[in-house]
């Protein structure tokens, strides 16, 4: 599939090459393409690169991979008209570093980023996950506990949930709970400050949660 | 020991027949005793019933099980002189419901209500814990895959964690993290939208989260 990823950061970089290696044509959009010339010019880096524009254009299905306070931005530069219609995977968080550590949310409780983003753009299928783990968890879930543990879908169109589901699985993800509606969101974002204060104790990103009934 | 419970929802009725059960002197402490008439009356019940600051000076160590947007009020009334020096075990979250369902949190972000209460109570020894399960698997974890799931701790005074620790494993549960100081607090209360939805995929209060690595 012809995937677009707007972002450059590690998200961005770690889910594209794994994206690549799967098999998908991946472009990379960013506001600065120079500032990963080295990167894709090391060895097995085999995308493409372009402006959020034209990574947006590219993509049959697109990830904001997106610092979460730049998002919305990045977003409108990409351009509804090369979203339109098109699943929007939604990795951000918003998390607002701008008082130091631990960073604070910039839209919660009833709102979410992923929600604003629903409201912003009407004729994208958003669909939020992943953002509840870090970058190698998200691409290569088996790293911890052999992929026993759990990653979350919230979003209001069930087909472009299924789609990303299989997306999911195809990175090794074995648990997959759909939370439901775009509303549900709110849920996976505010779950942030839990996941610093555990990272803060277990002094590693490799950790996901588990539901345990 | 001489433990004291200020509210008289489920929470507080579940909790202090749990811990008379175990042995400890309960007394639940309520704005309006009568309403506990009828529960104290039932069998198997032995726990005495009093006001806020009656239970408050009755307990050697005092709970916050009271509803979080009443829960500055109630230990006002509760007051810092039958609180002062001791551990309050800080069960409660701030649930709004006065737009329905689902509830948003009334504090939040760099915020929380354990800090808050730490705040107004200095002399007071607040342990945030349990606040990320329902009262059946609060009171009784093995309920859930057979205690394999953890609870957390957030609070300043190690001593007063270690104390709230040995009742947590009075319970059952096997499982601590010890998240850090009071600040973390936040982390546990805004998972509770998370939470929400997960009750409401799961169909069920009988789970909790393991992390897993």
């Amino acid at each position: 599939m012809k995937i677009g990823i707007l972002g450059s950061g590690m998200v961005s970089q770690t889910l594209s090459v794994r994206l690549a290696d799967l098999g998908h044509e991946v472009m990379v959009g960013t506001r600065d393409p120079n500032k990963l010339t080295d990167w894709v010019r090391s060895a097995g880096v085999k995308v493409k690169i372009g402006s959020f524009a034209v990574a947006a254009a590219h993509g049959e299905m697109v990830f904001n991979a997106t610092a979460g306070t730049g998002s919305m931005q990045a977003l409108n530069m990409a351009g509804e008209v090369n979203l339109s219609g098109k699943v929007l995977v939604d990795i951000s968080n918003p998390l607002d570093f701008s008082n130091g550590m631990p960073p604070s949310l910039s839209v919660y409780n009833t709102d979410s980023l992923g929600k604003q983003i629903q409201r912003a753009f009407p004729s994208v299928k958003v669909v939020k996950t992943l953002n509840t783990v870090n970058a190698n968890v998200m691409a290569y879930p088996r790293k911890v506990a052999d992929g026993d543990h759990d990653v979350f879908l919230s979003g209001n169109d069930v087909k472009a949930k299924a789609q990303v589901a299989e997306i999911l699985k195809s990175f090794g993800w074995l648990h997959i709970i759909d939370l439901g509606d775009i509303l549900t969101a709110r849920g996976v974002e505010m779950y942030l400050p839990l996941w610093l204060h555990l990272w803060g104790n277990l002094q590693t990103g490799l950790f996901n949660i588990k539901v345990m009934r």
